[in-house]
């Protein structure tokens, strides 16, 4: 087969073959198609768009080119969670222990924080100890026993979506529903789970901003997680405000401890609930997602999710003691106090913005080499709706470096909008495609 | 400026400034965009296009990457000629004699043959002691006197077109109009002339197959050319049969002698005069292209065309006793007589098929390094329209190797349709734009 004439078909809006698609991600992958080529398959994709079936194809090549785990030994259903990412979610923490409580298990493989959205992997080694560099043996034995896990990306899971990603962000073909389909499930399909529960954010501090092409790319994914044979169900989720009031690593994991010992924060909680819900009827324990979200309130109140997060953060080698006793945690030098800059209603809280501003305060990254501060973070108790009179206290940063905290400092208050008018409630729930 | 940015303004359909244009170009020729960044803006040109504007843009920052020659040292008007290309298309080396007998100067850096297509330098190199590669001294010695010359292209004009011409070819981005438009012109541009004439070949053996492309092609490259303030006439000219009778290099020289000598061969001489016509008409020595023509009919009947050939070739070295005794040049060892394979009238004949089974015959290249027989060649008088019977003679092939000859053989006569119904005539001259 020829890549050129390859190239020429999309290019000219043709369909794809399995054969050619196969061809030309396996040949790329083992050094034998050169990145130019790849590149202008990639642009013509972009533009020209992908079929269902070429989509299912591609992911399916991408899956391929590296290991999938095989979990079959467990009983159990094993059911992931992917979410497109947002500021302050932390719903991964909450959701793995209380579907584990249900009886569904699973297996997570998260990335690290870049540019203005955190990283699971980061918010978990803020924890001492806790090792997120498991081999696959590791792995298989975990999710035996206590039965969900959160790790870092192995080398050999999607070696093609490494390739493919660091290019498509180098040559402009980055926001394209297809091509982000096979490269969250060429890696979320490796993971050896039955089904899939989707969180596609939508809003603006979402990496799809409107609400038509959020739904467009639920669609997409679900398509192909069930061209797999997989169950899946997708949540279209508010994110025009940080979830929950905490953002930062450690910051993250506290309040996550919290609302495993029965805080209640609106919009991180109905989130959190309505993810384990599906988890949990996708897993057989519930017969509707209703069911699902009812039981997930009862095991966070009688204290079995929680429970069940100290057993994980153990069998990774996570400090116990410092989940039981998150007060003890180091605390930054400074602590600075923020107060609303206007009178009025918060009307929206741009979080590119707020996720920049943590990065500034050393709670993110810029480049991937970047060391980060776990302990830095923002508590913002200001949510969407809420009133507010000049000066009043609306939370506070923790930092080390005062030069730092007043760079995130304006960034964060020039994120707030206000309005005299009260803004319509948010619904955190958009929509649930099953 | 980040080259990223100005990939995803042409992917999403926008677009670009002249200074993006500027940037990308001259950063790529110096080395520091990689050929991937390269790759996927022309796949997203090639699919999103580019406006007039943007198509001169590029055309003078590939011009400018190189040397421009300066020919205002010359009082006369300098014209040139450019064609899309065609088997058995010798008009270059009837032209320029024709228009400088009229005192119209004609500088011509042409390329060499490779696929199905010929090359005019190859066809020079046919006469001994002709010489293609000359400095830009000699060119602007030769244009002052005789004043016409055709050379090769050197490393210094546009260097932008030769790395973009290669890229573009590995990565299925050749066949675009203002791609197309930006590589000629950054080429026919650095000449020097005053004003330029198309012709641009329509129909099977043409590289436009498509009337309405030929015609958007002609369009795009006559507004790139006046955009540099140069007067430009295009020609759609009929390219559905070999032109002339002879196909090869020395061959098509000898043709050309023939013609500069007085015979008529109609869809040649038509195309020709109606070239070298409005050629002289832009360099300011007849009132219109029909005034042209007629001039350029008398300078063939008085043997002035042919008198300033001698001089083109006696100033580039070439054996001017090989112009005047063309009956004397070296005869290859086989001459294989050609039977039509049906009775009827003559459909069609395949341009490309031609052009393939002279590059079987050792007459053109597959590969740029391959070795070409100068007196290998096709005579073929068969013309669409004519009548034959089966088994009559309708050509002949000269070649050195019988194996060669046998696969040319097989692949003209294949190339050659029969209809029971005679065709309408074609049409030479199909439109001319001014």
């Amino acid at each position: 087969m020829n890549p050129v004439e390859i190239i020429i078909k999309k290019r000219d809006g043709l369909e794809l073959t399995d054969e050619e698609l196969r061809f030309f991600i396996n040949s790329y992958t083992a050094g034998n198609i050169p990145d130019y080529q790849a590149a202008a398959l990639l642009m013509a994709i972009f533009i020209r768009g992908l079929s269902p079936h070429e989509t299912l194809t591609l992911t399916k090549s991408m899956l391929y080119s590296g290991t999938v785990i095989d979990l079959s030994h467990i009983p159990e259903q094993k059911i992931g969670k992917h979410s497109t990412g947002g500021v302050g979610d932390k719903t991964s923490l909450i959701i793995a222990p209380i579907a584990l409580a249900a009886g569904v298990k699973v297996p997570q493989i998260s990335g690290r924080g870049l540019g203005h959205t955190g990283g699971t992997l980061d918010k978990m080694e803020s924890i001492p100890g806790f090792n997120t560099r498991l081999g696959i043996e590791d792995f298989k034995r975990i999710m035996q026993d206590p039965g969900a896990l959160i790790i870092g990306q192995t080398s050999n899971i999607a070696p093609a979506d490494k390739l493919l990603y660091s290019l498509r962000d180098v040559v402009g073909a980055v926001p394209s529903i297809p091509l982000i389909t096979a490269s969250i499930m060429s890696k979320k399909l490796a993971e050896g789970t039955d089904g899939l529960v989707l969180d596609i954010k939508t809003g603006s501090g979402a990496f799809m901003k409107s609400y038509e092409d959020a739904k467009k790319l639920a669609e997409s994914l679900k398509g192909t997680a069930e061209g797999f044979g997989k169950k899946c169900i997708a949540l279209l989720t508010e994110m025009s405000q940080p979830l929950g009031y905490k953002s930062g690593n450690w910051y993250e994991v506290h309040e996550s401890i919290d609302i495993l010992r029965g805080e209640y924060i609106e919009d991180l909680c109905e989130i959190s609930f309505a993810l384990s819900g599906a988890m949990i009827m996708l897993g057989g324990k519930a017969g509707s997602i209703e069911e699902g979200i009812e039981l997930s309130r009862k095991l966070v109140a009688s204290g079995e999710a929680y429970d069940w997060f100290v057993k994980i953060i153990k069998a990774q080698g996570g400090d116990v003691e410092t989940v039981k006793h998150p007060e003890a945690y180091p605390v930054s030098k400074i602590r600075e106090s923020l107060s609303a800059a206007e009178t009025g209603y918060i009307s929206a809280i741009n979080g590119y913005e707020i996720g920049m501003a943590l990065v500034e305060l050393g709670a993110g990254r810029v480049k991937k080499e970047d060391e980060i501060d776990h302990k830095a973070g923002l508590f913002l108790k200001a949510k969407v709706g809420d009133h507010f009179n000049e000066g009043q206290e609306i939370g506070y940063l923790d930092g080390d470096d005062p030069v730092k905290i007043e760079a995130a400092y304006k960034r964060i208050l020039g994120a707030i909008s206000f309005s005299a008018e009260k803004p319509p409630k948010l619904e955190y729930i958009k929509e649930i495609i099953y």
